[in-house]
């Protein structure tokens, strides 16, 4: 299996941290982003989005991380992904954090500070500043997000939560955030990314 | 079943459209988002996130447009979701653009505009323009989005496409979209919402 990947990405990150948590091997093309490497007519055929990651998975061609993470789990790794409706449902909720508050708030929020995109600072600080406030809620009587196990909503909210940081949005008001981060951390077969400090640093 | 819902929202009415189409009955409730009724404690209570639609399905309470729709599909509309993998990454992906381009582009241009909001008319309007530009491409050889028939996905996606223009997004160079939306708008049970016109008068 292939992987377009970027080191500095955090969305190509969840699927580097869901191989292996998971046990699946992955073969690393990498995109250099600031290069345009995204923008090649090349890339474009097999992402019109021109973002990375893109899964190639035999004849199947995946761009969007969220929907490499539901492939990934139906496909090799089950008990990542609940086939029950409340369980999917509850999964989706946090996709939907995930795309919303953490991605346009949180990661917003590092791209302008660490790659001088040029979006409004202080409202992508509020923005995922909104989305920790409704984690930390919902993790004060929670160990995961979606269900009482790990699951894909919990890989595909971690990386920008756990970066926030680099964007100048603290984790410290969040106690049950930083639980929840060393928890992920805590999995058998994690691995980092440059930028991620250990739960045990975040004060 | 009860929907929490606001006549001008697109996420409202994803679902309101999604059970016209189904024969789902939904009791409304209507919140006054210009009046605050979605900061009352009450209505936090149901949904910490302050945001419309949520669903109320006997026990159950669902925030989240994608995963009101998954839920309703599930349960109700089986047909609207595939259950294969395949089948269902490609959902997954064309809600990812519906959160994404569309929501960030289409619906904040629009938000801009007829709601007064601080986000950034031009960078708005060129994300939702990638957006357009995309599925165009897609829709080339397709008549659907995710599979050879409608899925959650033509739906999500649908609302904010289709009001484009009221955030100066023109559809006229997307005639696979205008297509597309003709589509929609020809389905049994199609429902209107206020900004959205025939496709057929969309130039």
């Amino acid at each position: 299996m292939k992987l377009y990947d970027a080191t500095v990405s955090g969305n190509a990150y969840k699927i580097r941290l869901f191989a292996a948590l998971t046990g699946i091997e992955l073969d690393l093309v990498s995109i250099d982003l600031a290069a345009g490497d995204n923008r090649t007519d090349d890339f474009l055929a097999v992402n019109p989005r021109a973002q990375i990651p893109v899964l190639v998975d035999g004849d199947t061609v995946i761009w969007d991380s969220q929907a490499i993470l539901v492939h990934l789990a139906r496909t090799r790794a089950a008990d990542w992904l609940p086939e029950d409706t409340d369980g999917l449902v509850r999964v989706m909720q946090w996709l939907a954090v995930a795309e919303n508050e953490i991605l346009y708030g949180l990661a917003r929020a590092r791209a302008v500070l660490v790659f001088d995109r040029p979006w409004d600072l202080a409202q992508s600080q509020t923005l995922g500043r909104a989305g920790l406030a409704v984690m930390d809620g919902h993790l004060a009587d929670r160990a995961w997000l979606a269900t009482d196990r790990p699951t894909i909503a919990d890989i595909a909210c971690y990386p920008y939560v756990a970066l926030a940081p680099m964007g100048e949005v603290s984790l410290a008001d969040y106690p049950n955030v930083v639980r929840w981060i060393g928890a992920v951390q805590a999995l058998p077969g994690y691995i980092d990314m440059p930028g991620i400090r250990p739960a045990s640093e975040i004060a």
